[in-house]
């Protein structure tokens, strides 16, 4: 399968222009290897050339992990001074031949540290942006892949479930996101964890992209519960928001316009459908209601080996959705200092339409 | 007190010839501002030059995050379309009048995704290596650091020791390691882990690197637990090597040249001491014993933030250890295709010594 895969990138950088790519540790380098590498101060680089065996640059004391490669790498394993470490480049570089060359990377993964050992490797390369090359190899999610993310999604509702009835009024959000942690590995989650969940509850739900604070639940917050699990490297990010004892009218109302409007981003998707329809779909409901300016983010990303990836669900993006394509859609209204909600699913694209993978209720629940 | 680290960084600045640093999301931004910001494909980045508020781009929703800064920082937000992230990064770059200037990075840990953004923002800057000085900045732990890495030892002592009793023959190594991660939880780690721990078992233990697998323990095994907590951000990093079952003659010479080789990298520190010595008194004890091959890595890293720090313990490395620099002890032998040995500890340098933060017994124990 990863054999498939490293060909079909070798296929794309022919028709690209590009007569390489690097990949630092990450789910790229995953997707392709079916390998894990620590991202640290040792670079770990992988060259990968049409018609050549890639060449991993690595640590000597990584090179137990080369028998583990599902197709022939040749491997240049470098020492622990890092004043060695050129050299190492310099030797990946000469075996495929790249120096002048046109080396693909990708940058929202690539650091400068890698890059700039790859460019003492190769100092006259060009390095263009291979982000579309990459992300297109990882874009539509075959069935075994699709099958993983299910699992991820029953793992994390399951993980939810069960959390629920431990939820206690006085609870401080860090106790909360860490009985739901263990709860994600006892159901199964792998241990490196998509993210660490968001647990924010009253005026922290107003900020999407809150970390668990020492802050208490308390009677009358919403509870938003942003969480995810990973499956064999594949995961799942969904989000529900709770009443904690007896909330406002206000609460009840936003919480509603966000459960409409996330139903709206669900039914919108379908092949042929641009990424822009499903978030118009999701926003119209909350700007109907008034609310729209309180929803200040796109209403999904793409998702599968990655929390965030193509395709973006942004009112700009006129790329059209097509089978196998997998995305969150996660509508919210944040009011400062005051409570927040935000309801979100993950979603494929089917041949005929959008398939949800997630199906815990979306309805209001009181906890507490 | 994250002013004060602000201002020791400003003044490191005039005394570098750097006009400013950039820096993304990682444990220098939070060791600077306390806060945490994701690392994803929207590009956060604080600059910092001397004698002006700091600057920081991010997206619009991230804005509620700025009321929890300790000090005035000017934001500069961003919507959800890429195609005005380039703005924001002009903006910056013309407050601080950065263009032509010289911007310290800090390359490994900015990504090709905010480089670029910062390049377009300030086309004629030069962008130095600003690792030195970033580095300097964390290198010594007052005692408040100290006490939270004493804390994240703690939790994880105290996590393993309540796993043990439940490692059973026939488990497989991703079970012990989400028992571990529980425990670790349930002890009181934060939730974002320095690392995922590394649970090996038998050939899988010859691999320093390995990830926890499907493979069941079985009697005859060295099993290497190498494990580490994190609290308030500061992290422990710790490694013990347990017999599973009976096992034979090599087996305990190994786990005892290691244990003997630990000793003496731990008794090797103290102020004014080069870090290489620290790795020689560790790697004398087993070069002694013949088994000087086996061990193929250096003898430890520099720990805090994160788990790979300066100073790291390497032959070549004449830097000299000063008060409140932490690092770690983790001699190994590693038999490919057999077994594997590695013991580690965390070590703080004081006014006149060494003192090692765990004390977790290192003899080997039997489980199972």
């Amino acid at each position: 399968m990863t054999l498939a895969r490293l060909n079909n990138l070798t296929a794309s950088l022919r028709t690209s222009n590009l007569d390489a790519v690097i990949l630092n540790p990450g789910p790229t380098l995953t997707y392709l290897t079916g390998l894990r590498f620590h991202l640290m101060e040792r670079p770990v680089v992988l060259f990968v050339a049409p018609g050549r065996d890639p060449v991993l640059v690595l640590p000597e004391l990584e090179l137990p992990k080369m028998d583990l490669f599902p197709y022939k790498v040749q491997a240049v394993a470098f020492g622990e001074n890092p004043s060695e470490w050129g050299d190492a480049f310099r030797k990946a570089a000469q075996l495929l031949g790249l120096d002048g060359k046109r080396i693909g990377v990708e940058p929202r993964q690539l650091r400068l540290l890698e890059f700039g050992h790859v460019k003492t490797g190769a100092p006259e390369a060009e390095f263009p942006d291979a982000s579309e090359v990459l992300s297109m190899l990882r874009l539509k999610k075959d069935k075994a892949e699709v099958d993983l993310m299910r699992r991820a999604v029953k793992i994390a509702q399951d993980a939810l479930e069960a959390t629920i009835p431990l939820i206690k009024m006085g609870m401080t959000e860090r106790e909360l996101s860490s009985e739901l942690v263990m709860q994600l590995l006892k159901n199964g989650s792998d241990s490196e964890f998509p993210f660490a969940p968001i647990v924010s509850g009253g005026p922290n739900a107003a900020n999407p992209h809150a970390s668990p604070s020492e802050r208490r639940l308390q009677a009358g917050d919403l509870l938003v519960v942003d969480w995810g699990a990973a499956y064999e490297g594949y995961i799942s990010d969904l989000t529900r928001t709770f009443a904690v004892g007896e909330v406002d009218d206000e609460c009840q109302k936003i919480h509603k316009i966000v459960q409409e409007s996330n139903a709206a981003g669900r039914a919108a998707g379908g092949p042929g459908v641009p990424c822009a329809d499903v978030d118009k779909a999701a926003r119209e409901v909350i700007e109907r209601s008034g609310y729209g300016k309180y929803f200040t983010h796109r209403t999904g990303h793409g998702i599968g080996m990655e929390g965030h990836e193509d395709p973006y669900m942004r009112g700009d993006n006129m790329q059209l959705l097509e089978p196998g394509m997998a995305y969150t859609v996660e509508p919210g209204i944040y009011l400062t200092g005051r409570n927040g909600v935000r309801i979100e699913d993950n979603v494929v694209i089917t041949e005929t339409g959008a398939e949800c993978l997630s199906d815990m209720p979306r309805e209001i629940r009181v906890v507490g």
